[in-house]
């Protein structure tokens, strides 16, 4: 029998490539997808077909993180546009939402701890990322932990595949996996196309320049 | 100015004692109370009523954990009842709900980010409790590290004030610091009066008894 993972699924490029790559490696995936008050729900559109596509059951779950603060929260705030490669790469954006993905986790690892999965897993990234400090090997380390000391099974393993690639290295890998990368939307506002320059569409830009 | 902090409020005994321990403390609280899809709503009325008496604003987070697996939100399963303390004092019951503190907490570690909260405070026992694995000390200290690892700001101090008490001390802490106990809702069944056989009641029960 296969193993069962739970892997979460925004219809990024990131997290699209992870669910790729954890049916590549054998995996019984079931997809968890949070509408979770962003800007739009062009996202969650997004993820529901890379999951029909790829034949993996998925759950939508709805959370309200009422609380404002962050811009991909707010639709009052501005995200911040036509940054460059260099500004992104440092400090914190306000499109932070504060614990986002520690939130994501939790109930992964309770969805996973239900239905039996021993693994986890989030298309993370510390290398071309925002500076979002839940996105770096040593925060997922410490979650390990939490689930060892909080779970009933305390086996669940956190897998973060990306966590050390390159945008381009990730394109490589996404292309190498048929993954529909025209299908997938990476862009932090909700316009019909990508805007091309929210810090999300300019380090996937750079990615697909340098994967070819 | 006082020193914001975030209450996870269920309702129960331990939770409104920690409340009104962090109000003492003075703290500026906020409680946080789930809408969980819990066996029933009574819960969530009591933590309204506790979260008024005292004139802390409270916010309602409704959070589906759809997945069934735990008889404390599937309604087809039964609650265990009649287990005498030694029983319950011995392995997981039916009644965990997989990962749910840490749920609980993500959101709080959350909401703290977000108000500029320095403390977050959640009522958890590991004396006279029913096993859980997510209401022990390591299980804190585990999360600490990830809030350190994975927020921007990271300071936010989770604290378990009860974390080593008998419930005959948390029973009174609470007279001592006037909780109303009778406002307070424990039982995990959702009758007109406390079923006085579930595990949350006999726990109860037993810290009334030996706390006079």
């Amino acid at each position: 029998m296969k193993k069962k993972a739970v892997v979460l699924l925004s219809g990024g490029l990131d997290s699209s490539t992870t669910l790729f790559w954890a049916k590549k490696q054998g995996y019984d995936c079931f997809a968890l997808v949070f509408d979770y008050g962003q800007r739009h729900k062009k996202e969650v559109r997004h993820a529901v077909k890379i999951a029909k596509l790829i034949k993996v059951p998925y759950r939508i779950l709805k959370i309200a993180l009422h609380w404002e603060g962050s811009s991909l929260l707010n639709k009052k705030m501005k995200v911040p546009v036509s940054r460059s490669l260099k500004e992104i790469s440092t400090g914190i954006p306000s499109t932070y939402v504060p614990g986002r993905n520690i939130i994501f986790l939790s109930f992964a690892i309770s969805y996973a701890e239900a239905i039996g999965a021993g693994v986890v897993l989030i298309g993370a990234n510390a290398v071309d990322f925002s500076g979002y400090p839940d996105c770096r090997p040593a925060f997922y380390r410490a979650f390990q932990k939490v689930v060892e000391e909080g779970t009933k099974k305390k086996r669940i393993k956190i897998l973060t595949p990306l966590i050390h690639k390159t945008k381009a290295q990730i394109v490589r890998l996404a292309k190498q996996l048929n993954v529909p990368i025209d299908l997938t939307w990476s862009c932090y506002q909700g316009g019909k196309y990508p805007c091309g320059v929210c810090d999300s569409c300019k380090l996937r830009a750079k990615g697909i320049r340098e994967s070819s």
